[in-house]
């Protein structure tokens, strides 16, 4: 060995590396909202910002039994290797609450996945070549957005009203790419509580959408996590899965109904496309904890659990009116907001702001954190936008991040005016 | 809604689902490890396929107590979402095990992912462009071929020899590429009692391998699960990234020291590099369980896990012992196996076979499992051979399994002779 290449000390990293990067480095996007949740952790900040499930109100005492039975009992099987399929327990939980969404799948069609996160990438990896379009509501998620640049897919949007997306807006963008000779490698949607916007698609437009992607061979990746977060009232819609298995790939996600730290989700699918996708899967991660698997299928569709659910959506439907309110109470004229039924989210827009301005950065002088429209938008938003999460702050924080938001907009419109 | 678009019952999926799939698809290949390991669960076989490590010998009732207490006293923060970075307390932990090998590495080089699966697939990811070429050992991981084939590279292989892979060879590979203009996206090595051959690289080969892939420019890419599982009186080499950290990305896991069913892994890189692979990262599974994190932190690197380790690493010795012993008694001349210091594996080579014989069928007629020898190369093996894994075996069951492997060595000779 020579020095040269083996430097050390302080050196040993002095200069930029000498690995080549692959063409997809240049779409890898740190995800704002992840750069904005280690920020979150300063005392002096209020953050509106991360979509956090309330995880104080789980029965942790209960979990933990749980947890140390199966270790206890099960020790050797449950800390080995398991199947690339998932664990034996879980499609029967899944399988219940596809069903409360009108879908009767059997074990063959679904896939466990460490998170829904997962299921974006999987589903990307096996429909889309790079230069394919993806289409997506505007706004939408970004964490999904990582994929899309990942594999190098050019992302296409398409307006949300109070329905949900314009299926007129679906229908004219899939008309777009195929006079462009374009390939659609899928429509990407958040069909309940859509982060960020929060809204929902109605009934009778999953209906639309369906056919309008069916008729052409499209395939829908629907992103259901927030299907069983309505607020106390409301009932899931039918999953676009159930209307037509054979062209949809289902994601489900116990992130929001238990926990996000346990990385537990899961896909449905054609059996033909489920099985490709256990394969793609296997070489990313094998599979997902064998623990987590067993906490989950242990605790979930338990009436403990029921109860804890309705905790959640009680809290978060409180949540969310208190922050609406709030906005009423603070904000200048000229701001609009949705009105969510259920999940974590509300979408605001700012008139008499320059659709350019940099709004994280005014929140931040002003000590709030929220996510900013722009990270939701592949290219220029429609306007000055911002997004709101009410699902893990208590009342105080979301009246006083309403006020600094108020600030915060006075501050953008002077030094920022549309 | 026409019928056309939403058919139901038994008919959901009769037709191929009409999705189009990308073309990385046709490189995506089951493992052949995960598919005997289905098998593997019939009583009336011996497997000796799948490398799992002893999970029996653990202390369950203290690894149950480790996971209450965490889920009792931290249960909000631990259910919740976690750093992508991972949590804080691992670094220490990984830091210990990295300078037993040489290399003194700062949380700033340190990623945690869901097992050494993923951190080849984030390395892939990174590095590799479409038609690149990775070199590996010939034969090599079966899972790791599953990412070269999902990213579309080709691997190139060279022999490996009682020192682990032969630094001339790598040397034209490495050559041979470059006349070809082809790129060569990295080196993949597992330098310690290589999955599947058996061999460890020899701590001269080490320096050579290192020199010549820094004097060319080319990443190694280090997957070092079994450093710490070498047979008593051993001790783990220098691994190569503590002889040039700025060229290499190391791989490490607790599956082979602790637990594979907790999905608990590191990566080690040149800080810019690291900060690269967690954005890849965040896109696919946003972080590990932070619950099996948690417990990896509160117990490895204990004086019960160091323990642990030692009747590990004495289990493993007594089994390899006794199967190698077997194999003297049992198995006809003209057939060879490597002589393991650690690790799971051996790997036996048949005289007198046709190397392209199906050498799995052929076991699975006197209900044995092995892993073939074909799935460890991308093109023809050089010679009819196989992958014998003791690590998680009876006694018993090795010796069995080596009294079948002498009838399908005859059933081989017979029916497909060299």
């Amino acid at each position: 060995m020579t020095s040269a290449t083996t430097p050390t000390g302080k050196e040993r990293f002095a200069a930029e590396p000498a690995m080549r990067y692959a063409r997809r480095e240049h779409e890898f996007r740190p995800s704002p909202v992840r750069a904005v949740f280690e920020l979150a952790l300063d005392p002096r900040f209020v953050s509106l910002a991360g979509g956090n499930p309330d995880t104080a109100l789980l029965p942790h005492e209960e979990i933990a039994e749980i947890s140390a039975r199966l270790l206890r009992d099960r020790g050797a099987e449950i800390l080995q290797y398991g199947s690339g399929a998932g664990i034996a327990a879980l499609p029967e939980v899944i399988g219940a609450l596809m069903a409360a969404q009108g879908a009767q799948v059997s074990p063959r069609e679904l896939l466990i996945t460490t998170g829904s996160q997962m299921g974006i990438d999987l589903a990307t990896k096996l429909l889309c070549d790079p230069g394919d379009v993806v289409v997506a509501e505007g706004p939408t998620y970004v964490g999904a957005m990582g994929v899309f640049g990942a594999y190098e897919t050019e992302l296409r949007q398409i307006p949300v009203d109070d329905d949900g997306l314009v299926p007129q807006a679906l229908e004219e963008a899939l008309d777009a790419a195929q006079r462009e000779g374009r390939r659609v490698g899928y429509l990407y949607t958040i069909p309940h509580h859509q982060n960020p916007s929060g809204t929902t698609l109605s009934q009778p437009r999953r209906e639309q959408v369906v056919e309008i992607c069916a008729r052409r061979g499209v395939p829908i990746v629907e992103d259901d996590p927030y299907a069983f977060v309505g607020f106390p009232g409301t009932e899931p819609l039918a999953s676009l899965y159930s209307l037509n298995p054979a062209g949809v790939v289902h994601l489900g996600s116990f992130s929001k109904i238990f926990s996000p730290g346990m990385r537990v989700g899961w896909m449905a699918a054609p059996p033909q496309v489920r099985d490709r996708l256990q394969i793609a899967g296997e070489s990313v991660d094998i599979h997902p904890s064998v623990l987590a698997q067993e906490i989950v299928a242990a605790y979930v569709g338990t009436p403990s659990w029921s109860e804890h659910l309705g905790r959640l959506r009680q809290a978060y439907a409180e949540r969310c009116q208190g922050l609406l309110d709030s906005l009423a109470q603070h904000v200048p004229d000229g701001v609009r907001w949705t009105v969510p039924s259920g999940g974590f989210f509300t979408w605001v827009t700012l008139e008499g702001v320059d659709p350019g301005a940099d709004i994280l950065g005014a929140a931040i002088e002003r000590e709030l954190i929220v996510v900013p429209g722009r990270a939701c938008f592949a290219g220029e938003p429609p306007g000055a936008c911002l997004r709101l999460a009410y699902s893990g702050s208590s009342p105080q924080a979301l009246q006083e991040g309403a006020r600094r938001l108020a600030q915060v907009i006075d501050d953008l419109r002077q030094a920022h005016p549309a």
